[in-house]
């Protein structure tokens, strides 16, 4: 059995990743970018599953789903990040560690892209490495856990 | 043939009670919840129905469902007390009545729960007493149903 | 002896009741009220205590006096509700499971209504269902007694 | 019988006129500008009530006692102006044109001053002219109650 | 030669009075209104001068010519109330006593027509008394220029 | 006798259109653009009076002529939109149907651009497509003074 | 084949039009709308595709689908106009050209509803027509297409 | 004689000290710091008057009348601090210094405890340290009574 | 022919310097700062011409009249600096390079003051030197346009 | 060895105290007041320490210096109170008691001086009694360091 | 003896000008800027020192170094000018003239950069001319020496 | 030579980690961290220098001086994050790649720790990982680097 299962979770429009508003977001596609953290998960003992969903709801009940399956979250969620006090709940509710991404720095944007309702939820935030905001995610996270088991 | 027809509907994570942050939620389920309300609706001649849904545009479908078939709404929106103007103008196009209810009171809680955008399109609200503000919220459904239709 | 001892609490502008914008606040009178609520009193084994006053101080003055006396409180802070800190600092006092009513939907009305700077000291609050709110306050207010009692 | 009757109604403070804050306030005393009102009265037929009061309680009080034997009111509220919604909600309640008047000019004065909750409920404001308000106050509510009787 | 000369000043949409919007305005055209003030202003020994314009700069210039001509002024600034800051500085350069008026009570409509940017340069303000408010104010001017005369 | 008669009002600097900022505003001046709406206007029975001024009382003078004379407005309001609520209560006063238009998308712009403060009093607003704003509002207008004869 | 391939697209509660709240929203069903449409589009040589959903992901997905099958868009976005930053940042990155439609002046609303988180991406805003704002959306994004297709 | 005459008043809920809150406010009943006072006091030559009311206009009442007959006002005002324009105004007008003492450090407690209105017409404010604030706020008090004596 | 043509343009109430508050605005008369004006640019090769209005439509008018006729603007807007966006525009629309002057530091004066809404769209601010303000503008103003010259 | 000991600390402009702006601050200097406080510490066993400095980093520098050296802090900040959040960190990290001191009544200042960023972080604070305030905030230390160590 | 003795000084990063962001700040050094000044101060009878810190506390020492031996002040504070009330209060402390100076229009900036703390204690501001903005500063400056002189 | 010379820097109180405030900031020192870092940058071919001061001018004097220097940066401001422009124009001013690191999650504290003034000029933000946010900033820098150094 794999020593942590971690979710990588992306939110509404991320699916359009690479094809689109390249200036902000980069070149690469979210499948890509899929597969460095897959590249970079085989360093370790880690059992991976990736979803997008443009869907609040959809990524509520896949949160949901995560409750005795994951151990950890990486979490994409776009610009629900910024209103979905949903989203912020849920993430509360299912209790498991969860760290926030983003690919762009936020705070270069504007003003509304300032605020995340899902930060004071989360373990931390890594925002404006673009692809590799996840691979940090990923290390951020595995310390994380590393941290609770040991402590 | 039943005298009122309700609707009990819940929102974002309501799902999840029970398990998790039950020092604010409390330890009742949402189906000992539905239970208990079944058992209250026992002494009147009601038909229940009971929902629930993270998906906002889902809420939204099946209040859109409720137009002629249902008589009055208890409805727990949850998280999208706070921001869903959809939501409300669900709610308004219905033209059902309806009582928001909530199980914490939500102005104990943090500033931006004290907020409900919903509020000024039902009929009142009820927050605090836990699971038993579903039973007051058909109580206070049913005195409302009564009154429109004896006058 | 009976089971709780009980407070009903109104403040300034209730004894206008049924006189005056019934549009707004019905056509029942106070008195009217109160023996509404005496004859669902009558239901349980409960002591019920009636109190007006259109005085901040007054009201304060009655909060203080309920101590040891009293065991639950069901109030109509009227306009005090808004900006009374007082009134919030004497129920904190007196620390009486207190249970805040509204005959109106005070979220549908002006944007001033919306702020309750005492409900962050009440147990719960009720709003819109007119004189029925008092009902449904009175039942509340047990059923929190009855939980504490027996926890 | 007389034409009307007025109430003339000062609220916190007021008592306090022409000793104090001479710069602000003016030289002269409560009383002083009630016998120039009385002057003043002398030339329609009218009864003159007098009432202060520093209690929010005890104005509000007064102005329910007005139901049925006051027809318009002149009312300096003082400071509960800017903040008694409790008074109001009172001024609405009782239903009775009232003409608010201020001594000094609110609007040169400290901005919370420039708020007052209780001009949407009167018929109309006066301020800035001393104790010469209250005479044009007088005037304003006998054109207004002229009006209303002959319409 | 008359005691005072004063000029009744109004500003943009007053041509329009008696034949639109009566419901807020009245029924009285603004000549009817010059006509009442006329035949108030005979009772004392006063010369009259009446101005209106739409224009913003035209109000200005008129003030500014009004400079040892013009001993007191009644001013309704219209909508130019609310924002006018070239008209107020104009009401404090001329240094020439201004009475604020307004024909509706502007505390009781929007939001932007509670603030008055005149107020703190005039001597004070009346409003809500339709076409009197402007009798009311001539007569407080005379007030205020007697006070000063006398002093 | 035409249909319809509509007056094409334009505020502030647009008298500049086409020689300035043409990255915002276009290469087309306000000339081109009342040929483009005469040759439109030539399909329907229509009289068409064009005004520009950069005046507020200039345009509401304007405005107050067209009582009578005109049956709808087109009303390009320049910088005056975001501040003149004297226009505002012109178009209020003349209770002619008037139609908001912009040439350029006045929310992609700076934040003070994105409030009209007479966007209440008018029709509908229509913004951001170049000149052809003005042909879409005539049609706009022209459907409005239909729905309204017909009903 | 056809010159443009145009989407009509509706969200939230705009498959109740015709039914409920006509005296904001009118009396035509959304069917009504989209046949006068489909009328209109047969004077061009447009395809056209009519889609309606209350989820704010259904929204997006469809967005995203329309890449390379679809020249432009005019969006009726319901309440989600207000506040969905995720269907903004879709409209971005599908870009494809989009007009923004309402039914109702929004402008008269409620204050929540003068917001438009969807202007800044849109070509323009069309709103207060009734449902002659979709033809008018129609011909805004023709001229449009007409324009860049030219230049 | 005595050098100083003094009066130590009290606002609401001060009454209620030592039974209550114990962790914010302490378990000093009123009367042991009353005690604590008068102990401090026999060091000097010091006529002590003390004073408590849960009512604003009660206050006000006994304020105006410490005119002419104290020097020297130690005030703690309670929940009044933060709303009471009416007490400001009150301390204005007896124009008797007075200094504001609180039991608690008001700005480690909530937002709305962070505002003293009473604050610009004190002398000076002591807070957070408990029953000593009230002997720091006399020794203050007769500091300041020494100076203004001896220039 | 001279080196540069200057504009010298002043706002509302400018004509009224140096006989009204002078603690403020100095005791010099426009005409005489104009004549220190016309003595410091004796020292270039200009040619000036001065132009004051209170009409904010004809300072526009004035300032759209100066394009191929002037290369450089001095500019005292009066109270129009802080909210005529009609003005700011038509600075923005001429494309003249125009310097802010102010007689008194706006800084020290009320807060609505401190805003300057033509700012943005000038080369610079000088505030607060009296009527030498004008001079240093005019220096600020011939240094900008060497610049641009030479660069 | 010394019962306690005492470091009292001055922040930014402190040094100038007695030489300028004495209507504000009074005429003592520094050291004046420091020999105040010498006097006053006589009558207990103390040892004391002063520190002044115009540094944000020095004050930091040197409260962290006072870890296992220092009992108890009299702070005045300056103007660092109002923004220095790095302050605030430095007394919350060195953990020794604080008590915030000012020489004039803050609240009857410009509206920025009414927010002290350390007061959450210090014992209590006093303001408004010139140089007395150090010996008042002496006493209040020695008060809270006796009941730390007697508890 | 020189008749003036001027410190010329300038804030953080100030010492960074000429080598990083040209854009903004132009090409020129610190140095070669104050070699402009000393070619400038040439023309009259001046002492010059110079001073640039990046300290806000070296800033504030320096200022008060000065009493005495500095007739006026020309200041860049850089980016305290935005939030240091320390700065602002060392520069009323020591009560030297003042000129505030910015190379960039600071109002074409980010919103945060168009406030000035230090504004209302200076004697005026110039912002906008580069390098220029120094040269006016002295002007600006020995005209109001020369002033106070001479009245 | 290195391929990247890396300066790690750290604000205000940060010497003061592992003795104070362990439950927020956690019991390591940050001379602990310091090796930490060096531990991890023995992987990879780096120069580090380390520095901390408690002083705004010091950390502004420190970044100046890596020009030409160093490659990159690992910035932790500690409070001066929230409100020194000064710092943040510096980060701007030397131009080299800086990534802002925080040991807690900021979001999940204060209001006031939630706005960082130097985000917008920094490549990235990572926060919440206590002292493994050091080497995630470290990771990132170096990709940030090594991704400028190939394009």
């Amino acid at each position: 059995m794999e020593k942590f299962r971690i979710a990588v979770i992306n939110g509404p429009n991320l699916d359009m990743l690479g094809t689109r508003e390249k200036d902000i977001y980069g070149t690469k596609r979210l499948q890509d970018i899929d597969e460095e953290i897959l590249r970079e998960a085989e360093k370790y003992d880690l059992g991976l599953t990736f979803f997008q969903s443009n869907s609040e709801g959809g990524l509520i009940d896949y949160l949901h789903g995560c409750v005795g399956k994951i151990d950890g979250i990486v979490l994409n969620a776009g610009a629900y990040t910024h209103y979905s006090i949903a989203l912020r709940d849920a993430i509360a509710a299912v209790n498991i560690p969860t760290v926030e991404v983003h690919l762009s720095n936020i705070y270069k944007r504007e003003e509304f892209r300032h605020t995340s309702v899902i930060a004071p939820v989360c373990v931390g935030q890594i925002s404006g490495f673009g692809a590799y905001s996840y691979i940090l995610a990923l290390r951020a996270l595995l310390e994380t856990l590393d941290d609770s088991k040991s402590s």
